[in-house]
Protein backbone atom coordinates (compact mmCIF):
# COMPACT_ATOMS: atom_id res chain seq x y z
CA UNK A 1 0.00 0.00 0.00
CA UNK A 2 3.05 2.68 0.71
CA UNK A 3 2.31 5.81 2.56
CA UNK A 4 -1.16 6.64 2.95
CA UNK A 5 -2.17 10.07 5.06
CA UNK A 6 -5.43 9.97 6.84
CA UNK A 7 -7.60 12.66 8.40
CA UNK A 8 -9.65 12.37 11.02
CA UNK A 9 -12.51 14.69 10.20
CA UNK A 10 -14.41 13.86 13.01
CA UNK A 11 -13.56 11.45 16.18
CA UNK A 12 -14.79 8.29 13.90
CA UNK A 13 -14.82 9.19 9.78
CA UNK A 14 -11.97 10.54 7.69
CA UNK A 15 -10.10 10.92 4.24
CA UNK A 16 -7.88 8.96 3.43
CA UNK A 17 -4.82 9.63 0.55
CA UNK A 18 -2.00 7.75 -1.10
CA UNK A 19 1.33 9.74 -0.58
CA UNK A 20 3.76 10.14 -2.97
CA UNK A 21 6.05 12.32 -1.44
CA UNK A 22 6.89 14.26 1.93
CA UNK A 23 8.20 17.75 0.54
CA UNK A 24 8.59 19.72 3.90
CA UNK A 25 7.24 18.96 7.53
CA UNK A 26 7.68 21.21 10.09
CA UNK A 27 6.32 22.76 13.63
CA UNK A 28 5.99 26.53 12.63
CA UNK A 29 5.50 29.45 15.20
CA UNK A 30 1.63 28.40 14.98
CA UNK A 31 1.12 24.94 13.51
CA UNK A 32 2.02 22.67 11.77
CA UNK A 33 3.08 22.56 8.21
CA UNK A 34 3.45 19.83 6.00
CA UNK A 35 3.45 20.18 2.10
CA UNK A 36 3.33 16.67 0.00
CA UNK A 37 2.18 15.19 -3.09
CA UNK A 38 -0.44 13.14 -3.31
CA UNK A 39 -1.32 10.50 -6.18
CA UNK A 40 -4.94 11.73 -6.33
CA UNK A 41 -5.04 15.57 -5.51
CA UNK A 42 -1.81 16.65 -6.96
CA UNK A 43 0.26 18.56 -4.42
CA UNK A 44 -1.25 19.40 -1.24
CA UNK A 45 -1.34 21.51 1.82
CA UNK A 46 -2.11 20.52 5.40
CA UNK A 47 -1.75 22.35 8.41
CA UNK A 48 -2.68 20.53 11.78
CA UNK A 49 -3.01 17.58 10.01
CA UNK A 50 -6.03 18.98 7.94
CA UNK A 51 -6.07 19.74 4.15
CA UNK A 52 -5.92 23.56 3.46
CA UNK A 53 -5.81 22.72 -0.31
CA UNK A 54 -4.65 20.71 -3.05
CA UNK A 55 -3.70 21.58 -6.51
CA UNK A 56 -6.50 19.90 -8.04
CA UNK A 57 -9.66 20.96 -6.26
CA UNK A 58 -8.14 24.22 -4.99
CA UNK A 59 -10.42 26.22 -7.34
CA UNK A 60 -13.60 25.33 -6.27
CA UNK A 61 -13.01 27.25 -2.81
CA UNK A 62 -10.80 29.74 -4.17
CA UNK A 63 -13.51 31.33 -7.06
CA UNK A 64 -16.14 30.60 -4.28
CA UNK A 65 -14.81 32.85 -1.49
CA UNK A 66 -13.24 35.44 -3.95
CA UNK A 67 -16.08 35.79 -6.46
CA UNK A 68 -19.33 35.90 -4.86
CA UNK A 69 -18.91 39.04 -2.92
CA UNK A 70 -17.19 40.61 -5.57
CA UNK A 71 -19.13 40.26 -8.29
CA UNK A 72 -21.68 41.57 -5.10
CA UNK A 73 -19.99 44.92 -4.67
CA UNK A 74 -20.47 47.50 -8.17
CA UNK A 75 -17.04 48.40 -7.76
CA UNK A 76 -14.23 46.37 -5.71
CA UNK A 77 -10.97 48.05 -5.26
CA UNK A 78 -9.43 47.76 -1.81
CA UNK A 79 -9.59 44.06 -0.94
CA UNK A 80 -8.46 42.55 2.07
CA UNK A 81 -7.67 38.46 2.71
CA UNK A 82 -7.30 37.29 6.64
CA UNK A 83 -5.46 34.23 6.49
CA UNK A 84 -5.41 32.29 2.71
CA UNK A 85 -1.34 32.55 2.85
CA UNK A 86 -1.46 29.88 0.13
CA UNK A 87 -2.68 33.07 -2.38
CA UNK A 88 -5.27 31.05 -3.98
CA UNK A 89 -7.81 33.42 -3.38
CA UNK A 90 -5.90 36.33 -4.06
CA UNK A 91 -5.35 34.81 -7.99
CA UNK A 92 -9.09 35.31 -7.76
CA UNK A 93 -9.22 38.68 -6.71
CA UNK A 94 -6.77 40.13 -9.30
CA UNK A 95 -9.19 38.89 -11.78
CA UNK A 96 -11.23 41.64 -11.00
CA UNK A 97 -10.09 44.74 -13.15
CA UNK A 98 -11.39 47.05 -10.67
CA UNK A 99 -8.96 46.21 -7.64
CA UNK A 100 -6.50 48.07 -7.34
CA UNK A 101 -5.03 47.27 -4.02
CA UNK A 102 -5.36 43.62 -2.50
CA UNK A 103 -3.86 43.14 1.11
CA UNK A 104 -2.90 39.68 2.44
CA UNK A 105 -2.46 39.56 5.97
CA UNK A 106 -1.57 35.86 7.25
CA UNK A 107 0.09 34.86 10.92
CA UNK A 108 2.30 32.54 9.39
CA UNK A 109 4.99 33.40 7.04
CA UNK A 110 5.65 29.53 6.92
CA UNK A 111 2.58 29.18 4.82
CA UNK A 112 3.35 31.97 2.21
CA UNK A 113 7.31 30.57 1.95
CA UNK A 114 6.06 26.95 1.20
CA UNK A 115 3.14 27.85 -0.90
CA UNK A 116 5.14 29.98 -3.06
CA UNK A 117 8.02 27.11 -3.79
CA UNK A 118 5.12 24.18 -4.23
CA UNK A 119 2.33 25.51 -4.80
CA UNK A 120 2.96 27.70 -7.38
CA UNK A 121 -0.35 27.44 -9.84
CA UNK A 122 -2.00 29.01 -6.41
CA UNK A 123 0.51 30.95 -5.37
CA UNK A 124 1.67 32.70 -8.20
CA UNK A 125 0.00 35.92 -7.99
CA UNK A 126 1.41 36.90 -4.53
CA UNK A 127 4.23 38.74 -5.80
CA UNK A 128 1.66 40.90 -8.15
CA UNK A 129 2.54 44.51 -7.69
CA UNK A 130 -1.16 45.12 -6.66
CA UNK A 131 -0.68 42.83 -3.97
CA UNK A 132 0.83 43.74 -0.32
CA UNK A 133 1.76 40.60 1.76
CA UNK A 134 1.78 41.00 5.73
CA UNK A 135 2.88 38.28 8.09
CA UNK A 136 1.03 39.57 10.96
CA UNK A 137 -1.83 39.08 13.01
CA UNK A 138 -5.18 39.23 11.20
CA UNK A 139 -6.83 40.02 14.33
CA UNK A 140 -4.65 42.73 15.38
CA UNK A 141 -4.77 44.14 11.52
CA UNK A 142 -8.53 44.29 11.50
CA UNK A 143 -8.71 46.05 14.65
CA UNK A 144 -6.23 48.91 13.67
CA UNK A 145 -8.62 49.46 10.17
CA UNK A 146 -11.34 51.90 9.85
CA UNK A 147 -13.78 52.45 6.75
CA UNK A 148 -10.30 51.22 4.56
CA UNK A 149 -12.23 47.93 2.81
CA UNK A 150 -14.86 47.36 0.08
CA UNK A 151 -14.40 43.73 0.97
CA UNK A 152 -12.66 41.72 3.65
CA UNK A 153 -12.26 38.25 3.26
CA UNK A 154 -11.85 35.49 5.84
CA UNK A 155 -9.82 32.64 4.78
CA UNK A 156 -9.51 31.11 8.07
CA UNK A 157 -8.27 27.01 9.57
CA UNK A 158 -10.65 25.62 11.47
CA UNK A 159 -12.03 27.65 14.73
CA UNK A 160 -9.34 25.63 16.48
CA UNK A 161 -5.25 27.38 17.13
CA UNK A 162 -4.42 30.41 15.50
CA UNK A 163 -7.99 31.01 14.03
CA UNK A 164 -9.91 30.67 16.88
CA UNK A 165 -10.60 34.10 17.30
CA UNK A 166 -11.64 34.85 14.02
CA UNK A 167 -14.56 33.27 14.75
CA UNK A 168 -15.98 35.15 17.46
CA UNK A 169 -18.52 38.30 17.54
CA UNK A 170 -16.08 41.17 18.53
CA UNK A 171 -14.51 39.96 15.30
CA UNK A 172 -17.54 40.28 13.41
CA UNK A 173 -17.89 44.05 14.82
CA UNK A 174 -14.27 44.57 13.82
CA UNK A 175 -14.68 43.74 10.44
CA UNK A 176 -17.58 46.12 9.98
CA UNK A 177 -15.86 49.01 11.37
CA UNK A 178 -13.06 47.69 8.98
CA UNK A 179 -15.32 48.08 5.99
CA UNK A 180 -16.18 50.88 3.87
CA UNK A 181 -19.82 52.04 4.06
CA UNK A 182 -20.93 49.94 1.76
CA UNK A 183 -18.60 46.95 1.96
CA UNK A 184 -19.08 43.35 2.01
CA UNK A 185 -17.16 39.76 3.83
CA UNK A 186 -17.12 36.43 3.37
CA UNK A 187 -16.05 33.34 5.69
CA UNK A 188 -15.03 30.17 5.27
CA UNK A 189 -17.91 28.60 7.85
CA UNK A 190 -17.25 24.82 7.65
CA UNK A 191 -19.50 21.91 7.00
CA UNK A 192 -22.88 21.87 7.97
CA UNK A 193 -23.08 18.05 8.44
CA UNK A 194 -20.16 17.69 11.57
CA UNK A 195 -20.40 21.61 12.54
CA UNK A 196 -24.09 22.62 12.36
CA UNK A 197 -23.81 24.73 15.81
CA UNK A 198 -20.80 26.28 15.03
CA UNK A 199 -22.76 27.57 10.91
CA UNK A 200 -25.88 28.82 13.44
CA UNK A 201 -23.96 30.74 15.56
CA UNK A 202 -21.54 32.81 12.78
CA UNK A 203 -24.90 33.43 11.08
CA UNK A 204 -26.71 34.43 13.90
CA UNK A 205 -23.65 36.64 15.02
CA UNK A 206 -22.98 38.06 11.51
CA UNK A 207 -26.73 38.60 11.46
CA UNK A 208 -26.50 40.70 14.44
CA UNK A 209 -23.86 43.31 13.20
CA UNK A 210 -24.91 43.57 9.36
CA UNK A 211 -27.92 44.05 7.55
CA UNK A 212 -27.40 41.55 5.32
CA UNK A 213 -26.44 37.99 5.74
CA UNK A 214 -26.36 35.43 3.67
CA UNK A 215 -25.06 31.76 3.51
CA UNK A 216 -24.15 29.79 0.49
CA UNK A 217 -22.44 26.62 -0.33
CA UNK A 218 -20.00 24.69 -2.92
CA UNK A 219 -18.70 21.41 -2.76
CA UNK A 220 -14.89 20.88 -2.10
CA UNK A 221 -14.21 16.81 -2.16
CA UNK A 222 -11.14 16.96 0.12
CA UNK A 223 -13.03 19.44 3.32
CA UNK A 224 -15.09 17.43 5.52
CA UNK A 225 -18.82 16.08 3.94
CA UNK A 226 -17.70 17.65 0.79
CA UNK A 227 -20.23 20.46 1.42
CA UNK A 228 -18.99 23.83 2.70
CA UNK A 229 -20.18 26.77 3.85
CA UNK A 230 -19.70 30.37 3.73
CA UNK A 231 -21.70 33.28 4.89
CA UNK A 232 -21.25 37.00 3.83
CA UNK A 233 -22.18 40.21 5.66
CA UNK A 234 -22.80 43.19 3.48
CA UNK A 235 -23.96 46.37 4.48
CA UNK A 236 -26.01 47.43 1.70
CA UNK A 237 -25.62 45.15 -1.23
CA UNK A 238 -27.30 41.99 -1.53
CA UNK A 239 -25.69 39.28 -3.42
CA UNK A 240 -29.17 37.77 -4.90
CA UNK A 241 -29.89 41.07 -6.21
CA UNK A 242 -26.72 41.26 -8.29
CA UNK A 243 -27.90 43.14 -12.34
CA UNK A 244 -27.41 40.95 -14.82
CA UNK A 245 -24.87 44.05 -16.34
CA UNK A 246 -22.80 43.46 -13.40
CA UNK A 247 -20.73 40.28 -14.23
CA UNK A 248 -18.35 39.84 -17.19
CA UNK A 249 -16.97 36.96 -18.77
CA UNK A 250 -14.14 35.55 -16.15
CA UNK A 251 -11.89 32.48 -16.81
CA UNK A 252 -13.17 29.72 -14.07
CA UNK A 253 -13.48 26.07 -13.26
CA UNK A 254 -16.49 26.11 -11.14
CA UNK A 255 -18.22 29.82 -10.31
CA UNK A 256 -20.53 30.87 -13.23
CA UNK A 257 -23.24 33.46 -12.76
CA UNK A 258 -26.09 31.27 -12.85
CA UNK A 259 -24.07 29.61 -10.02
CA UNK A 260 -23.66 32.76 -8.17
CA UNK A 261 -27.99 32.57 -7.43
CA UNK A 262 -28.25 28.84 -7.18
CA UNK A 263 -25.31 28.28 -4.40
CA UNK A 264 -27.58 30.38 -1.82
CA UNK A 265 -30.43 28.16 -2.73
CA UNK A 266 -30.16 25.70 0.93
CA UNK A 267 -30.84 22.22 1.38
CA UNK A 268 -33.36 22.15 3.76
CA UNK A 269 -31.41 21.18 6.72
CA UNK A 270 -29.00 23.77 6.06
CA UNK A 271 -31.80 26.31 5.51
CA UNK A 272 -33.07 25.49 8.61
CA UNK A 273 -29.41 27.11 10.41
CA UNK A 274 -30.04 30.32 9.36
CA UNK A 275 -33.84 30.50 10.72
CA UNK B 1 -8.44 2.72 17.51
CA UNK B 2 -10.73 -0.26 17.00
CA UNK B 3 -11.96 -1.27 13.75
CA UNK B 4 -12.12 0.90 11.02
CA UNK B 5 -13.71 0.48 7.63
CA UNK B 6 -11.73 2.28 4.59
CA UNK B 7 -13.51 2.38 0.83
CA UNK B 8 -11.17 3.06 -1.94
CA UNK B 9 -13.11 5.27 -3.77
CA UNK B 10 -10.35 5.62 -5.82
CA UNK B 11 -6.86 3.73 -6.12
CA UNK B 12 -5.51 6.63 -4.58
CA UNK B 13 -7.92 7.89 -2.42
CA UNK B 14 -11.00 7.39 -0.16
CA UNK B 15 -12.84 7.44 3.05
CA UNK B 16 -12.77 5.55 6.54
CA UNK B 17 -15.12 5.28 9.48
CA UNK B 18 -15.34 3.83 12.72
CA UNK B 19 -17.43 0.64 12.83
CA UNK B 20 -18.94 -0.16 16.26
CA UNK B 21 -20.37 -3.46 14.85
CA UNK B 22 -20.78 -5.86 12.47
CA UNK B 23 -24.30 -7.48 11.61
CA UNK B 24 -24.42 -9.21 8.59
CA UNK B 25 -21.46 -9.98 5.92
CA UNK B 26 -22.28 -12.42 3.17
CA UNK B 27 -21.36 -13.02 -0.30
CA UNK B 28 -24.36 -13.45 -2.35
CA UNK B 29 -25.66 -14.83 -5.82
CA UNK B 30 -24.83 -11.37 -6.83
CA UNK B 31 -22.42 -9.32 -4.56
CA UNK B 32 -20.95 -8.90 -1.54
CA UNK B 33 -22.98 -7.57 1.18
CA UNK B 34 -22.27 -5.87 4.81
CA UNK B 35 -24.48 -4.51 7.55
CA UNK B 36 -22.33 -2.50 9.69
CA UNK B 37 -23.10 0.10 12.63
CA UNK B 38 -20.91 3.10 12.11
CA UNK B 39 -19.76 5.39 15.07
CA UNK B 40 -20.82 8.21 12.71
CA UNK B 41 -23.48 7.45 10.26
CA UNK B 42 -25.30 4.73 11.67
CA UNK B 43 -25.89 1.68 10.17
CA UNK B 44 -24.75 1.02 7.04
CA UNK B 45 -25.04 -1.17 4.07
CA UNK B 46 -22.34 -1.67 1.84
CA UNK B 47 -21.98 -3.36 -1.28
CA UNK B 48 -18.76 -5.08 -3.13
CA UNK B 49 -17.34 -3.00 -0.13
CA UNK B 50 -18.75 0.50 -1.41
CA UNK B 51 -21.17 2.56 0.98
CA UNK B 52 -24.51 1.83 -0.28
CA UNK B 53 -26.67 3.91 2.12
CA UNK B 54 -26.12 5.28 5.92
CA UNK B 55 -28.86 5.83 8.46
CA UNK B 56 -27.64 9.44 8.53
CA UNK B 57 -27.57 10.76 5.55
CA UNK B 58 -29.72 8.57 3.13
CA UNK B 59 -31.92 11.04 3.29
CA UNK B 60 -30.21 13.43 0.53
CA UNK B 61 -29.93 10.74 -2.00
CA UNK B 62 -33.50 9.51 -1.88
CA UNK B 63 -35.07 12.23 -1.62
CA UNK B 64 -33.62 13.94 -4.40
CA UNK B 65 -33.30 10.63 -6.53
CA UNK B 66 -37.29 10.47 -6.14
CA UNK B 67 -39.13 13.84 -6.51
CA UNK B 68 -37.10 15.74 -8.65
CA UNK B 69 -38.91 13.60 -11.35
CA UNK B 70 -41.94 12.90 -9.51
CA UNK B 71 -42.94 17.00 -9.25
CA UNK B 72 -41.85 16.94 -12.73
CA UNK B 73 -44.42 14.63 -14.21
CA UNK B 74 -47.84 16.25 -13.51
CA UNK B 75 -49.59 13.55 -12.44
CA UNK B 76 -47.41 10.24 -11.67
CA UNK B 77 -49.42 7.09 -10.57
CA UNK B 78 -47.25 3.98 -11.87
CA UNK B 79 -43.79 4.26 -11.06
CA UNK B 80 -41.09 1.54 -11.02
CA UNK B 81 -37.32 1.39 -9.28
CA UNK B 82 -34.77 -0.40 -10.60
CA UNK B 83 -32.08 -1.57 -7.84
CA UNK B 84 -33.24 0.35 -4.95
CA UNK B 85 -33.64 -2.66 -2.67
CA UNK B 86 -33.36 -0.64 0.10
CA UNK B 87 -36.28 0.44 0.55
CA UNK B 88 -35.47 4.56 0.59
CA UNK B 89 -36.72 5.10 -2.52
CA UNK B 90 -39.49 3.69 -2.44
CA UNK B 91 -40.31 5.73 0.59
CA UNK B 92 -39.73 9.01 -0.67
CA UNK B 93 -42.16 7.88 -3.85
CA UNK B 94 -45.00 7.01 -1.08
CA UNK B 95 -45.07 10.41 0.32
CA UNK B 96 -47.17 11.47 -3.45
CA UNK B 97 -50.73 11.22 -3.23
CA UNK B 98 -51.06 10.45 -6.64
CA UNK B 99 -49.12 7.40 -6.95
CA UNK B 100 -50.91 4.01 -7.12
CA UNK B 101 -48.48 1.13 -7.77
CA UNK B 102 -44.95 1.60 -7.01
CA UNK B 103 -42.62 -1.58 -8.37
CA UNK B 104 -39.39 -2.48 -7.18
CA UNK B 105 -37.31 -4.93 -9.39
CA UNK B 106 -33.69 -5.89 -6.89
CA UNK B 107 -31.92 -8.54 -8.50
CA UNK B 108 -30.86 -9.51 -4.64
CA UNK B 109 -33.30 -10.46 -2.83
CA UNK B 110 -30.17 -10.06 0.34
CA UNK B 111 -30.51 -6.17 -0.07
CA UNK B 112 -33.74 -6.47 0.77
CA UNK B 113 -33.89 -8.83 3.44
CA UNK B 114 -30.65 -7.34 5.23
CA UNK B 115 -32.23 -3.75 4.55
CA UNK B 116 -35.45 -4.62 6.33
CA UNK B 117 -33.89 -6.13 8.95
CA UNK B 118 -31.07 -2.99 10.07
CA UNK B 119 -32.21 -0.09 7.61
CA UNK B 120 -35.99 0.02 9.01
CA UNK B 121 -36.25 3.53 9.17
CA UNK B 122 -35.22 3.31 5.32
CA UNK B 123 -37.42 0.11 4.32
CA UNK B 124 -40.09 0.67 6.68
CA UNK B 125 -42.27 0.98 3.45
CA UNK B 126 -41.79 -1.78 1.53
CA UNK B 127 -44.86 -3.50 3.03
CA UNK B 128 -47.39 -0.61 1.82
CA UNK B 129 -50.10 -2.23 -0.21
CA UNK B 130 -49.07 0.30 -3.05
CA UNK B 131 -45.89 -1.35 -2.94
CA UNK B 132 -44.77 -4.26 -5.44
CA UNK B 133 -41.62 -5.74 -4.71
CA UNK B 134 -40.00 -8.22 -7.38
CA UNK B 135 -36.38 -9.82 -7.04
CA UNK B 136 -35.40 -10.09 -10.53
CA UNK B 137 -33.60 -8.89 -12.90
CA UNK B 138 -34.50 -5.12 -13.76
CA UNK B 139 -33.01 -4.98 -17.43
CA UNK B 140 -35.07 -8.29 -18.26
CA UNK B 141 -38.12 -5.80 -16.19
CA UNK B 142 -37.96 -2.90 -18.40
CA UNK B 143 -37.55 -5.26 -21.73
CA UNK B 144 -40.40 -6.83 -21.01
CA UNK B 145 -42.87 -3.14 -20.42
CA UNK B 146 -44.29 -1.24 -23.16
CA UNK B 147 -45.76 2.26 -22.34
CA UNK B 148 -46.67 0.99 -18.05
CA UNK B 149 -44.81 3.47 -16.33
CA UNK B 150 -45.16 7.12 -15.38
CA UNK B 151 -42.03 7.89 -14.21
CA UNK B 152 -38.80 4.77 -13.69
CA UNK B 153 -35.70 5.64 -11.10
CA UNK B 154 -32.67 3.22 -12.08
CA UNK B 155 -31.06 3.36 -7.90
CA UNK B 156 -28.34 1.54 -8.83
CA UNK B 157 -25.12 0.41 -7.97
CA UNK B 158 -21.77 1.09 -9.46
CA UNK B 159 -20.90 0.26 -13.44
CA UNK B 160 -19.15 -2.83 -12.40
CA UNK B 161 -20.83 -6.31 -11.03
CA UNK B 162 -24.43 -6.70 -11.35
CA UNK B 163 -25.72 -3.03 -12.62
CA UNK B 164 -22.85 -2.76 -15.44
CA UNK B 165 -26.07 -3.11 -18.00
CA UNK B 166 -27.75 -0.39 -16.21
CA UNK B 167 -25.20 2.33 -18.15
CA UNK B 168 -25.85 1.13 -21.50
CA UNK B 169 -27.85 3.00 -24.27
CA UNK B 170 -29.64 -0.49 -24.88
CA UNK B 171 -30.59 -0.20 -21.54
CA UNK B 172 -32.22 3.52 -22.00
CA UNK B 173 -33.83 2.83 -25.35
CA UNK B 174 -35.82 -0.17 -23.12
CA UNK B 175 -36.38 2.07 -20.43
CA UNK B 176 -37.80 5.04 -23.36
CA UNK B 177 -40.13 2.11 -24.39
CA UNK B 178 -41.65 1.33 -20.90
CA UNK B 179 -41.87 4.56 -19.81
CA UNK B 180 -45.69 6.09 -21.46
CA UNK B 181 -45.66 9.07 -23.80
CA UNK B 182 -45.09 11.96 -21.53
CA UNK B 183 -42.94 9.54 -19.00
CA UNK B 184 -39.26 10.58 -17.11
CA UNK B 185 -36.45 8.57 -16.50
CA UNK B 186 -33.68 9.45 -13.69
CA UNK B 187 -30.91 7.51 -12.93
CA UNK B 188 -28.06 8.05 -10.67
CA UNK B 189 -25.10 8.74 -12.48
CA UNK B 190 -21.78 8.76 -10.27
CA UNK B 191 -19.81 11.64 -9.33
CA UNK B 192 -17.56 14.41 -11.90
CA UNK B 193 -14.39 14.24 -10.08
CA UNK B 194 -13.56 10.80 -10.58
CA UNK B 195 -15.92 9.28 -13.05
CA UNK B 196 -16.63 12.51 -15.46
CA UNK B 197 -16.17 10.48 -18.42
CA UNK B 198 -18.93 7.74 -17.51
CA UNK B 199 -20.97 11.27 -17.10
CA UNK B 200 -20.45 12.72 -20.03
CA UNK B 201 -21.36 9.25 -22.20
CA UNK B 202 -24.64 9.07 -20.30
CA UNK B 203 -25.57 12.03 -20.51
CA UNK B 204 -24.71 11.78 -24.73
CA UNK B 205 -26.57 8.39 -25.06
CA UNK B 206 -29.56 9.55 -22.89
CA UNK B 207 -29.61 12.81 -25.39
CA UNK B 208 -30.04 10.57 -28.18
CA UNK B 209 -33.22 9.15 -27.11
CA UNK B 210 -34.91 11.69 -24.94
CA UNK B 211 -36.14 15.14 -26.21
CA UNK B 212 -35.32 16.37 -22.26
CA UNK B 213 -32.25 15.58 -21.30
CA UNK B 214 -30.56 17.52 -17.95
CA UNK B 215 -27.58 16.84 -14.97
CA UNK B 216 -28.44 17.63 -11.71
CA UNK B 217 -26.54 17.23 -8.41
CA UNK B 218 -27.10 16.39 -4.32
CA UNK B 219 -24.20 16.87 -2.00
CA UNK B 220 -24.17 13.37 0.00
CA UNK B 221 -20.80 13.33 1.79
CA UNK B 222 -20.35 9.19 2.24
CA UNK B 223 -20.32 9.05 -1.50
CA UNK B 224 -16.69 9.57 -3.64
CA UNK B 225 -16.18 13.54 -3.91
CA UNK B 226 -19.48 14.26 -1.96
CA UNK B 227 -21.12 15.59 -4.93
CA UNK B 228 -22.84 13.01 -6.79
CA UNK B 229 -24.73 13.72 -10.37
CA UNK B 230 -28.46 11.94 -11.38
CA UNK B 231 -29.49 12.39 -14.95
CA UNK B 232 -33.30 12.74 -16.74
CA UNK B 233 -34.48 11.78 -19.89
CA UNK B 234 -37.91 13.01 -20.41
CA UNK B 235 -40.63 12.75 -23.26
CA UNK B 236 -41.98 16.12 -22.98
CA UNK B 237 -41.86 17.27 -19.13
CA UNK B 238 -38.85 19.81 -18.65
CA UNK B 239 -37.82 19.61 -14.75
CA UNK B 240 -36.81 23.56 -15.19
CA UNK B 241 -40.45 24.30 -16.11
CA UNK B 242 -42.46 22.92 -13.53
CA UNK B 243 -44.89 25.47 -12.65
CA UNK B 244 -45.45 26.90 -9.21
CA UNK B 245 -48.69 25.33 -8.24
CA UNK B 246 -47.84 21.79 -9.22
CA UNK B 247 -45.49 21.60 -5.66
CA UNK B 248 -47.07 21.17 -2.24
CA UNK B 249 -46.18 20.82 1.01
CA UNK B 250 -43.54 17.56 2.01
CA UNK B 251 -42.07 16.22 4.52
CA UNK B 252 -38.23 16.42 3.97
CA UNK B 253 -34.75 17.10 4.75
CA UNK B 254 -32.90 17.82 1.65
CA UNK B 255 -35.16 18.74 -1.44
CA UNK B 256 -37.47 21.89 -1.26
CA UNK B 257 -38.97 23.21 -4.43
CA UNK B 258 -36.47 26.21 -4.45
CA UNK B 259 -33.77 23.16 -4.76
CA UNK B 260 -35.67 21.97 -7.41
CA UNK B 261 -34.67 24.57 -9.60
CA UNK B 262 -31.27 25.50 -8.37
CA UNK B 263 -29.84 21.40 -8.15
CA UNK B 264 -29.47 21.67 -12.11
CA UNK B 265 -27.46 24.54 -12.26
CA UNK B 266 -23.79 22.98 -12.27
CA UNK B 267 -20.88 24.28 -11.38
CA UNK B 268 -18.34 25.09 -14.87
CA UNK B 269 -16.72 21.46 -15.09
CA UNK B 270 -19.93 19.57 -14.69
CA UNK B 271 -21.86 21.65 -16.94
CA UNK B 272 -19.01 20.70 -19.70
CA UNK B 273 -19.92 17.46 -19.56
CA UNK B 274 -22.97 17.77 -20.78
CA UNK B 275 -22.14 19.83 -23.88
Amino acid sequence: MGLWFTEKQTDNFGITAKINKTYHTEQTEFQKLDMVETAEWGNMLLLDDMVMTTEKDEFVYHEMVAHVPLFTHPNPKEVLVVGGGDGGVIREILKHPSVTKAVLVDIDGKVIEYSKKYLPSIAGKLDDPRVDVRVADGFMHIAESEKAYDVIMVDSTEPVGPAVNLFTKGFYAGIAKALKDDGIFVAQTDNPWFKADLIRQVYADVKEIFPVTRLYTANIPTYPSGLWTFTIGSKIHDPLKVKEDRFFELDTKYYTKQLHHACFVLPKFVEDLTV
